[in-house]
């Protein structure tokens, strides 16, 4: 059975170079990736925080979250 | 042809962890993945820091510097 990744991001510039490299590196056959954008996802955002994101892009794998560079802040995706 | 993966990193907790789950979830037949610890390798500093590395620990990925969470500070791996 695969593990879970989720690519969390909001369409900033950061996001998406982490996008177009980091989740797009990640290997497949291990893992189901899943790509949220909060600007489309509003009502994943209390999820994402639950989970420890501060900041987007992150990545969760396997429910440990890893923060890539830094696009925006998680208020700056709830004021947004 | 592969294209190239290097994970610096300085042996920190939060290198672990993300050595273990970030740099462990990349597609080994995209990449060619190589673990650099600075440790064992001070000689790779100066490269990594002309790469853009500011912290560990940190993925490239065909140049791309992505910085993941945040374990070390160039400064304080040149310092150790």
């Amino acid at each position: 059975m695969k593990s879970k990744a989720v690519f969390y991001h909001a369409g900033c510039p950061v996001c998406v170079s982490a996008e177009e490299a980091v989740a797009a590196a990640i290997d497949r056959n291990k893992y189901d990736l899943e790509v949220v954008h909060f600007g489309n996802a509003r009502d994943r955002i209390g999820e994402a925080e639950k989970l420890g994101v501060k900041s987007v892009p992150a990545l969760v794998l396997d429910g440990g979250v890893f923060h890539i560079n830094f696009g925006a802040s998680m208020a700056d995706v709830k004021g947004s």
